[in-house]
């Protein structure tokens, strides 16, 4: 427990109203969205206002040597904002402004609570977009997609939220405020500051301002569902859209398992007999997105896939609402669903789903496996119990396989959803001792005394 | 000197073909692109053929404490390739092969001393482009132009050189090697080295091998040329285009002293009394060119621009060949030219025009100015004689002010040069005490001897 007289300078510093030290509060920030990770509670959670209330908690936490954990929404899928180390749980949601929206340089700047959803929405009436797009829109906020680099499903074309943070106000672990970028579209001014703590959870800087590049909303798009009976069609399908020049703006994979739980929880009418379908859209101007979608029919026709183009708004949202059901639908008809994000080369696609089929039929598992295909980065998805030991002891070796391959195939241990503490075994494999030295020096560059959610990535 | 020992060392790692030592041989590493800065001869140029040789230098420059500066062609403008601390200086250039181009996955693979060019030709066969277009790309390497985040005319709508590079080879400090990212569209996994090393000057490490991403070539192109009356009206225009959401490949401005003088040097038929062209390329499949370029020429009427727009390839090529001559024929007319890249959010654009030639009237300098209009990257260029003491007085005074207003107008020093020696002073103004601190952190802690291009961007 921090003692009386810590928890004091912190109801000093940021007011009773932002100190949450009841247990059964405290419960609610000992977890995360990961699975099969030990809870821990945090002993006492902040909800600052402000930079400087972020500041202060910061120098009281270097104070005292405690580490500080920060979070958003708390959707993270790697362990990321579980407070492994107790201490501090900072939570942003309280600095939830849109401080700017500039049509004219194609910015917005926020503070980190926004949700994601809530700055599209403000952005729409500029007919702009933030492209970035990961499935917890609705809830994730801005700050902590920054700190995950989230992707989502429109990074084949758009990319993921590094493409889109242009500058940051950090707070750093001496608590001092650092601001870094801006609204240029250019800038080489020193090292690359603002990528840096893109990414890099929480363990190096506490985002306190976020300016975002926003980009002229598509006029028109085009969806469609193309079936297979073969899951080898399919993985075809992907590269061959991509090898005739076109990049839609989405391009997901569905395998049967995953089609259906899908059917059986939504009923959106998914063909459960399918070994895979695709979900694409082509978006861009209407001459454009008809000359595209032309060719995704041919390619998928030519890889026996049978095709059923969304004719209307609803028809369209019908079949989104159908792959943003998968986590849920998978989630739900297992205790525990252990999802993750290993990536490869696109071209590497029809190797990796081969190799999910044999891992699972190796360890006896239930695999769903869904996932942004245009980018290589699936989400095998172990359905599965916590409770029961013996089969934990498959899934852990299964996950164990699962990245082994994915780095095989020239691949990375996560496309989209961070180290956190689920990855950090793998990094070695990854970075190699020399790259993991190099990551722990900048960490402990950025966090000598190492009280900025400690244990997280690498451990020094 | 440095002592015989050390130099049979170098020559016993890397063959005596790889080992310079003749006093006129090392003068020309004395210097690259940048005017108004000191030259300083290399003690040894070592120029290696591997990995491996690269990975002995480095070990022979840690155990003896010489700093290695590294460098291809040397075209950089910010001093950042001149040894300021003698020492070796390591040229990439015989480390040029593209070792793979897979238009599969659009990525290729290659050696630093890759020209820029020579991969844009070699990847020309799969109608792929790799889009960071600097002014110097017939002669540029890639490893220089990642080591400095290169920038060029096709910025605005494709990027810069960070946005292209994937994956790195890196020989570290301490002579071991690390390779970061990959062929992978998404990867979060840890911090983001690659993006840390792109635009690091070679302070951090020394790239040897680089993945970067390809994009499928545009099927058709429109140029045109806008003339103005009026530099308001021109600046109006620019700004009027991206707000009615078009994103030109291209949109440069020339001011009428670089008219003037590019008129002068390249007789290609500029309208020397016009106060500003603008200089504009739209791209992509042929029914977006169309309607982009229609309302490319409305805006450019709207602001009372007249347009010239290129009926052929060769009226294409003689425009862009205008713009390319803007700097040599700058250079052509003065004894010294001093090329600045203050770079300001696009809607600034207007306010920096007016700077500059409030700056040039209060200096009595001659400054031409043109660039990268639409992504706020000017080049305001000083046409000045380094031997008239007085004059470059005032030239250094306006260079400050350019760099005031710059940052006053939410800018950023540098757009596409780096800060290298040439802005160092500059930097406490855009990064602050602890910015700088933060910076050096990061320096010291993947560079703890301050062996790589000491004395580059930040001093320990």
């Amino acid at each position: 427990m921090l003692s009386d007289s810590i928890i004091k300078e912190l109801v000093q510093a940021l007011g009773k109203e932002n100190v949450i030290i009841e247990q059964e509060e405290l419960a609610a920030y000992a977890y995360d969205a990961t699975a099969d990770i030990s809870k821990v509670l945090p002993e006492v959670v902040v909800t600052p206002t402000s930079t400087e209330q972020v500041q202060e908690v910061v120098k009281i936490a270097a104070r005292h040597r405690i580490p500080v954990s920060t979070r958003g929404s708390g959707t993270n899928l790697s362990g990321g904002t579980v407070p492994i180390n107790k201490g501090i749980v900072m939570v942003m949601v309280k600095m939830n402004k849109i401080l700017e929206i500039d049509a004219e340089n194609l910015t917005a700047t926020v503070q980190p609570g926004v949700i994601i959803q809530d700055l599209n929405d403000a952005v729409a009436q500029y007919g702009l977009i933030y492209p970035p797009d990961p499935g917890t829109v609705a809830t994730a906020t801005m700050g902590g997609s920054v700190a995950e680099c989230s992707g989502g499903l429109r990074g084949l074309k758009y990319g993921v939220t590094k493409h889109y943070v242009m500058g940051l106000e950090v707070v750093l672990a001496n608590g001092k405020v650092m601001r870094c970028g801006g609204k240029t579209v250019k800038n080489v001014t020193a090292y690359d500051m603002v990528k840096l703590f893109v990414g890099s959870e929480g363990t190096l800087g506490i985002i306190t301002e976020i300016i975002v590049k926003l980009i002229p909303a598509p006029e028109a798009r085009k969806s469609a569902l193309a079936i297979f009976k073969s899951i080898d069609d399919a993985a075809r399908a992907i590269t061959g859209i991509i090898s005739n020049k076109v990049i839609p703006a989405t391009l997901e994979i569905m395998d049967n398992v995953t089609i259906k739980t899908v059917e059986n929880y939504a009923r959106v009418g998914l063909p459960t007999d399918a070994e895979a379908v695709l979900l694409i859209e082509v978006d861009g101007i209407p001459e454009v997105v008809e000359k595209e979608a032309e060719v995704v029919v041919r390619v998928c026709k030519e890889n026996n896939g049978e095709l059923k183009i969304a004719e209307s708004a609803e028809e369209r949202d019908e079949l989104w609402q159908a792959r943003r059901a998968a986590l849920p639908a998978l989630a739900q008809v297992s205790p525990t669903t252990v999802l993750e994000d290993a990536t490869v080369p696109r071209s590497k696609i029809p190797d990796m789903l081969k190799a999910l089929r044999d891992i699972a039929d190796k360890y006896q598992l239930t695999i769903g496996t869904f996932g942004h295909a245009g980018d290589g980065n699936l989400h095998p998805t172990i359905l599965t119990d916590e409770n029961n030991k013996e089969e934990m002891e498959r899934v852990h070796k299964a996950v164990d396989e699962i990245f082994d391959v994915a780095l095989k195939l020239g691949g990375t241990l996560s496309g989209e959803h961070g180290v956190g503490i689920a990855k950090q075994k793998y990094l070695i494999n990854e970075f190699g001792e020399a790259g993991v030295e190099a990551l722990k020096a900048v960490k402990k560059a950025l966090d000598p005394e190492n009280i900025l959610n400690p244990g997280k990535i690498v451990s020094l």
